[in-house]
């Protein structure tokens, strides 16, 4: 059987998005959510969209996060201490999770083209902080734009990835190539996630002052950086 | 006679290929250096290049400052302050002052992919706390590699500016469009330059990490938001 992708807090735009490209590039996905109703009935959108051949399943999030060693979090960042706190036990060691959040300051009734000072540095060090020894945190997808993922171009976007695990880092680099116009690139440690996620707000912003759905792109870098093809 | 751009603190990486840019666009250029034989010098290398119909002069940095109302300041971080001081008596009334500087970490002996917290927010909100009322700060420049820009080939970077005054705002748009290669794109407010300032620290780390001179551009607005070419 194909190692599962599990999505927590998939129910989103940002997780659906991710799914569906998954899903679309052959991958078996489980999306995650509080309500199992709210998961299945995500699934069945994504399965519709996708055809027969997909495999994605919903479940409620401790039970995703038990079924899958590859972990994607996409909640907004008001849920992703609670979230992580609730999943602990559920953790299988050695599981790499994705952490895609972003302290935006509309989290706490602020503007989303702001962020919030994380104590930690990033809401990505956070979640190393809140994981389970042997869990791996590797940031990654928080620059894309929720909209280009839920549609059926190539997303015009960069993913910079970012981890202080190797290995992690190079499953993440080749997860990430998977997706139509994505180009992965590492990005280096967690700590950089601190700019990374800073970045979304900025195209929150352009997004507000321009009406768009941006993205960015790295240049300059030689093409064995780049993985995956725009 | 043209309107003159002085790039204060103009001799090093960025302000010279800035100049170098601008004079072959056709600007009239004065490059300001706390060393006038410094300045002097570098509008000669900077004419070589361009040819005898430029107009590249080179200035004390004072003397640069109130010789025109379009001033760039391409200092390092640990040289902004003191220099905006040296510089409060110059300013003319009115005058726009581009701030490219980042607050890298490296301007205490840290890493040069790591950024330092401003009290203000961002290097661009101290310069704008440093000036006579009356100048108006820009935030811009601070992705685009020096190396490209002291290149021959199109910039691959987007330039970002961002300033509290439209009308400011406008010029430097115009300003930057003239650079081949790069696409101006109204950035918002001069706060923002705390996201736009801590990319560069990113671009640096990448740069170091994957041997290249790398920069950004942002996808998916619309095409009215662009001004210049790729």
């Amino acid at each position: 059987m194909k190692r599962p992708i599990a999505i927590l807090g998939g129910t989103g735009p940002a997780g659906m998005g991710l799914a569906l490209r998954w899903a679309r590039a052959g991958e078996t996905v489980i999306i995650g959510s509080r309500s199992v109703e709210r998961a299945q009935e995500a699934a069945a959108g994504i399965r519709a969209r996708v055809g027969a051949t997909s495999s994605v399943a919903g479940e409620e999030n401790a039970a995703a996060c038990a079924a899958s060693d590859l972990l994607v979090l996409t909640v907004p960042f008001e849920g992703q201490v609670a979230l992580l706190k609730q999943l602990k036990p559920a953790f299988k060691p050695g599981s790499i999770l994705i952490d895609a959040t972003v302290p935006l300051a509309s989290s706490v009734g602020g503007r989303a083209s702001r962020t919030l000072g994380v104590w930690q540095g990033s809401a990505a060090q956070q979640a190393a902080e809140l994981v389970p020894q042997g869990v791996t945190v590797v940031a990654a997808f928080q620059n894309c734009s929720a909209d280009a993922l839920n549609g059926d171009d190539p997303v015009e976007c960069d993913v910079l990835v970012c981890s202080d695990d190797p290995n992690a880092m190079r499953q993440v680099i080749e997860l990430a190539a998977k997706i139509p116009g994505v180009r992965a690139i590492d990005g280096g440690k967690l700590e950089n996630a601190r700019i990374v996620e800073r970045i979304t707000a900025l195209l929150i912003g352009l997004n507000i002052r321009h009406k768009g759905h941006s993205g960015i792109r790295i240049t300059g870098l030689p093409p064995s950086s780049y993985h995956g093809s725009e």
